[in-house]
């Protein structure tokens, strides 16, 4: 039936991006890595689920992730705007170590491009100085390849280490119980994932990013560009402390990502706030049901904390001394497994 | 003059690597980059020259260096053969640390690809497995971007990090001073940088790479594929002594790299070993200065050690024993600056 398709709902998988094929040939790269240095080498630690990888190295445990910008950016060149995407290159990395607790020392970044416009990459080194600013981090190094038989426009990504100042444990999630509050720091707005969809939905609906959609007064390009919001210092602030037993970056995922705390709670998530407008709107132009919306944007909450229901009034204060004063309430821990929204009635079991 | 055109040399930038051009855009970048973080964040040490950067974070001073396999990934594509490409994967980065002494703990590879192939992705991982091993390193992570609007094929990169077991300071090069020996360890090929040129060279002389060229048995694209010979081994044996005033990892820039270690010296490299036929060949097809050769190439010397005179002996029989057998004596330091091939008359003053 040709005529149902303009409404037949978008999934994330629809619009290209297959999780699947891209898991299987992970698995088949991970499975021919097996290799494991001697301990005079560093000693890699356990950090199951968690986008960053930990080591010891001499007195010191070491957290390094790496993440790019994805196809974000192809909306930053159609607007030729590149400090927001710039900003992400360091937010999608340092908030995958404050996932862990972890406190960003130093990044690295990949800029893989077909050719080199002075102005573009000096908007992105803007970008980039704002990011660090924000997660108080250094820029280390970087490399710049210029390979016009490889790649189209850009890629932009990044590497990023961090440490765990004197007396200061990663937080993994396994110290998360029943009974546990869940509290949400909101998004800047779509951060840097879920781009192959938007762009699909925006082309299928003939919308121009460089005007407002219905309700707003930017341009929905310029909203869909805003950079990811960078959590490292709240979560450098509660890292610390032993009432905070989890911290989760809701990247690509969204809320399925809490799964990857604590495979043995129940995650509920009953009190999420109203959803901001620009998701209310990219929900309705897909046609997205709740389930895949969850799961494949934030959803107007960037980052979550799991904290001791004992200590819960104190670590609101702190969170909010610590640069969220947005901070909001979203659920609460049970018996039982995956995350779950109530009043939607969507539940997820296992990360994907 | 039409007729001159297919006989006139052959350079690096002639290929397409606008090596200003992209100096200049990352000069733009860099200026825009003025963050400097808070101690409590890690302090960053200066090793000017040097393509890894150094920060002390806690008790532990860490090396970190990010790379890509550049466009030598288009040749695996050609013939189909991957491997190849991720042991160079974990070379490029981790002889890098090397030259700074560092002991490599973690790597975190970006695959960046068009599509997911799981024969590749194996292929790859088996490359990479084989890397880790010869360089004692850790899989610590990594981002798979599946990103077809952005890239053609794959473009590979890693990041690395090293640190320094007890007692041990980076070498950067700074004793450096005349009269002392220069070491040189053979490559196992072209390693994985010039490939724009070599890839122009082919087309021009309409050779195929699935044969071999005058005088080899096997093909001249495995021999071109042939993966980075990784120097850890022998640098984590010699970073440690007083001795050991310098080291160079010849990549991009061959031997013009050495400049980088210290400004105020002159390396003078009259005893050059016989070059590779390989080198011969690929200088002869494009008609390449020495000049040009030598600062695009390593010219069958991959990795360089700056020793004191008084222990040169010893240097040489432990660099034996931790895997380089095949070390020879190239050159000594004198009074001046700069780098020198006396017996081609080529002298490069400067990095580039």
């Amino acid at each position: 039936m040709v005529s149902s398709r303009p409404t037949a709902p978008w999934t994330y998988a629809r619009s290209g991006v297959d999780v699947r094929a891209r898991s299987k040939a992970l698995a088949g790269f991970l499975s021919a890595v097996r290799y494991r240095p001697p301990p005079a080498h560093g000693r890699v630690l356990a950090a199951p689920g968690h986008f960053a990888g930990l080591i010891r190295i001499g007195r010191e445990t070491i957290a390094i992730t790496t993440d790019t910008v994805g196809t974000k950016v192809l909306l930053a060149e159609r607007l030729a705007r590149w400090e927001e995407v710039g900003e992400d290159l360091v937010g999608c990395n340092v908030n995958d170590l404050a996932a862990l607790g972890a406190r960003p020392a130093a990044l690295v970044d990949t800029i893989v491009c077909g050719a080199t416009d002075p102005e573009v990459f000096r908007a992105i080194g803007r970008g980039v100085d704002r990011g660090l600013r924000a997660a108080r981090c250094a820029l280390l190094g970087g490399e710049t390849a210029v390979v016009p038989e490889i790649v189209r426009g850009f890629d932009l990504g990044g590497t990023a280490v961090g440490f765990f100042p004197r007396g200061r444990a990663p937080v993994t999630g396994a110290r998360i119980r029943p009974g546990d509050r869940i509290l949400g720091i909101p998004s800047s707005g779509v951060h840097a994932n879920g781009f192959t969809l938007i762009r699909k939905l925006l082309e299928e609906s003939a919308i121009d990013p460089r005007l407002p959609r219905p309700g707003a007064t930017v341009a929905v390009g310029e909203e869909l560009l805003r950079p990811t919001r960078i959590y490292s210092g709240v979560a450098d602030a509660l890292a610390g402390r032993p009432e905070t037993h989890g911290l989760a970056h809701l990247s690509g995922g969204g809320v399925r990502n809490l799964v990857r705390l604590h495979p043995k709670v129940a995650f509920v998530l009953d009190a999420w706030p109203e959803l901001p407008p620009l998701f209310r709107w990219l929900r309705s132009l897909g046609r997205l049901s709740a389930e895949e919306a969850f799961q494949t944007f934030n959803m107007g909450i960037g980052f979550v904390l799991v904290v001791d229901r004992a200590h819960f009034a104190e670590t609101r204060r702190r969170a909010v001394r610590a640069g969220a004063p947005d901070l909001v309430e979203i659920g609460h821990v049970e018996r039982g497994t995956g995350v779950s929204l109530p009043s939607l009635g969507v539940t997820y079991h296992g990360y994907s």
